[in-house]
């Protein structure tokens, strides 16, 4: 491929992908082949358009109307400018662009100030949140665990006995909570023989490739998993023990995780739109990274957790348990795992932690998608994005994105 | 197979379909094979569950709440006897069993006078309304008509040239509305080589058998049907017809079905729940029969109908286009199909016609879905069901359902 791509080439709707009836059969994105949504720039309409490629399982919003979002919208934002970690000038606006942005909600002191749009997204379609995902699963695990429903330092072997002889059994839910599991699973996305590929297949984001026999499902999948190392001596991001989380979450509870995520968060923060999840041959939800949710109801989402759980007139999740998410977790555990562009960080209950003076911590997920929560610069940045990298560490996104945040804070906080 | 299957023995609940942290794998419904989500008794959970097993785009209910609808509940319709078109007794609460019925909402004048929610089935759950799908395209197309944006004399090709050399080339809109076009396509579900199983796989219901090299896309497979007989003489129930249809409507309109039926019905009715549509692997929605939609939604859309287009406090369609279907079209077109059940019937714009003294006319979809409008008797019933036959006319449901909407509807006007 000899096409050097960018937001503006690449666009889904300037170049007409998926428009037409039928569209023509080169702008078609399916869910395998040369088409693939997987692949970029296929991605840029697939990433909004999830649940056309997959099957998926609702998160309900209900029957009332959405919660308000008073609007305070500023033009002097776009010119905001900052330098990247690798010493770049640039501004907001062209920030935007670099990172293939989708779409960008901010909220400041809970009023929108700036609300974009680009590519195939639009305020009413969900887009994939993949690894933000794993923030909803870990706020439902704290959750539980406040409520005492689940104890964060019985072995997992405990609440699912299947994972008797993985390397989950004698793991703590906590360790599982804070990704500090030793584990052989390998979450690197440019390696084919990485154990994230094989996840992918059995939780019901890609198809199988022939004559795969490997596990169908997420639960099958993750009982073939080995221990590697010791539990509880360093962070390391591996989605599968996000999967194991939802499982004991699910398995406690007796509820789908698309309907706890219904009735304990969407319902009640007054969401705009349904969101979906993917979900895997044995119809449980890929809890990893296959949810899809509308940006409004995201950056909605990170304001309830800015006010300490509280949004819509009611405490939605308990003020400790954002507390301790918001306190992190031990930085030294988290530094072993080398991440270059988030030194001091932490990682706690499934959320991104960075310990700075606003006391920021975020929601990730790869190829861009961001839910940045500063509650002393009272701000929250829903950010969703196809970018063609997806890792998000050390990568070209942080390095740009992490700069524009904290110059947005503190361009705001300056009035 | 020796089970004699009966709505208790097959109840998805009661049985455990799809239920646990994976569901135990003899009790799974998936997309093929032996636990495939087409295949009774699975579904009768599929049914109420089809955006979990394919690719599915929605048809979106705005942010608003949803529409009043106000209760007047009546607990002596379960009583109501009547005589089945083979001369059995029966009640109305016996023949809900014998029809594998998964809801049924009846309004009375506005007012929700009977509801229930069986096997998988919930207030919440879209279920999939089968060829009452094409109810709404036929009722879109007729709006269109209405506008002038379509001519319904006009020949197919002139609004889709890729059809020149099909059947539909010279039929016109009116008769491809009123399906009365000759064309060589079997609707037999029961045999293996009728045009309507292709269909099913270029649709995207179904997956497509090892060493298939058809269609794979609904607009493929409408090119390569035949002229057999000639246009305009008779009925024949041809799903392929509205599949046409809904490719004129979306090429005139530039937009997809799914955003048609948000803009023009679904918001303005105050929906209470999104709907969805089955799409094929060209992304184009599967009008034929895939939509699902939830029933209280289904039985406002009646009630829209019965008010000659008005509903929710607005005009949604104009009067016309509902005097237009409800006056039906040419009854000895019809009585050339033969259905035993529907003697002096009619077929108008997608819509079934009885030319009886309640002005009853419905939207009707394979396995037990009938939406059942009758002026005369200010009644409405929505039903949905999940019946191991797929036919309706000449079979066990009309044979029950027919004498049972008339008694309920004699019972009603009483007071």
């Amino acid at each position: 491929m000899t096409t050097k791509w960018n937001a503006k080439n690449s666009d889904p709707v300037a170049r007409g992908l998926m428009i037409g009836f039928p569209p023509p059969s080169e702008l078609r994105v399916g869910s395998e082949g040369e088409i693939s949504g997987s692949s970029f720039p296929q991605t840029r309409w697939a990433f909004s358009h999830q649940r056309e490629l997959k099957a998926t399982v609702n998160v309900r919003r209900g029957s009332a109307a959405a919660s308000a979002l008073p609007r305070a919208l500023r033009d002097d934002i776009d010119g905001v400018a900052f330098t990247t970690m690798e010493g770049e000038q640039t501004t907001w606006a062209q920030s935007l662009e670099a990172m293939f942005t989708d779409g960008i909600v901010i909220l400041h002191r809970g009023a929108i100030v700036y609300e974009t749009y680009r590519g195939a997204l639009a305020p009413e379609l969900p887009h994939i949140a993949f690894s933000m995902t794993k923030s909803f699963v870990g706020l439902l695990a704290a959750t539980l665990a406040h409520e005492g429903k689940i104890d964060p330092a019985a072995p997992v072997a405990h609440y699912i006995p299947e994972l008797e002889g993985s390397a989950f059994a004698d793991a703590s839910v906590r360790q599982v909570m804070d990704m500090t599991v030793g584990v052989k699973y390998s979450e690197n996305y440019t390696d084919a023989e990485a154990e994230v590929r094989t996840y992918g297949i059995a939780a019901g984001y890609g198809k199988p490739p022939q004559g795969y026999d490997g596990p169908r499902s997420i639960v099958d999948f993750l009982c073939t998993l080995k221990k590697q190392g010791e539990h509880g001596q360093a962070f390391a991001y591996k989605t599968c023990n996000t999967e194991v989380l939802a499982w004991i979450v699910q398995r406690v509870t007796g509820t789908p995780m698309a309907q706890l995520i219904s009735e304990r968060i969407w319902q009640k923060i007054g969401a705009e739109e349904d969101g979906n999840i993917i979900v895997d041959p044995a119809g449980m939800a890929a809890c990893g990274g296959g949810m899809s949710i509308a940006l409004r109801d995201l950056s909605r989402f990170g304001e309830m957790m800015r006010k300490g759980g509280r949004f819509n007139g009611q405490q939605i999740v308990p003020e400790a348990v954002v507390a301790d998410i918001a306190k992190g977790a031990e930085p030294a555990y988290f530094a072993k795992a080398g991440y270059q562009t988030m030194p001091g960080w932490s990682y706690r209950a499934q959320w991104w932690v960075s310990h700075n003076d606003l006391g920021a911590y975020t929601a990730r997920g790869i190829h861009g998608q961001v839910c940045w929560i500063a509650p002393k610069a009272e701000l929250v940045v829903a950010r969703f994005a196809s970018h063609p990298v997806a890792a998000n560490g050390n990568s070209v996104l942080d390095k740009v994105s992490l700069p524009a945040y904290a110059a947005v804070a503190a361009h705001l906080m300056r009035g």
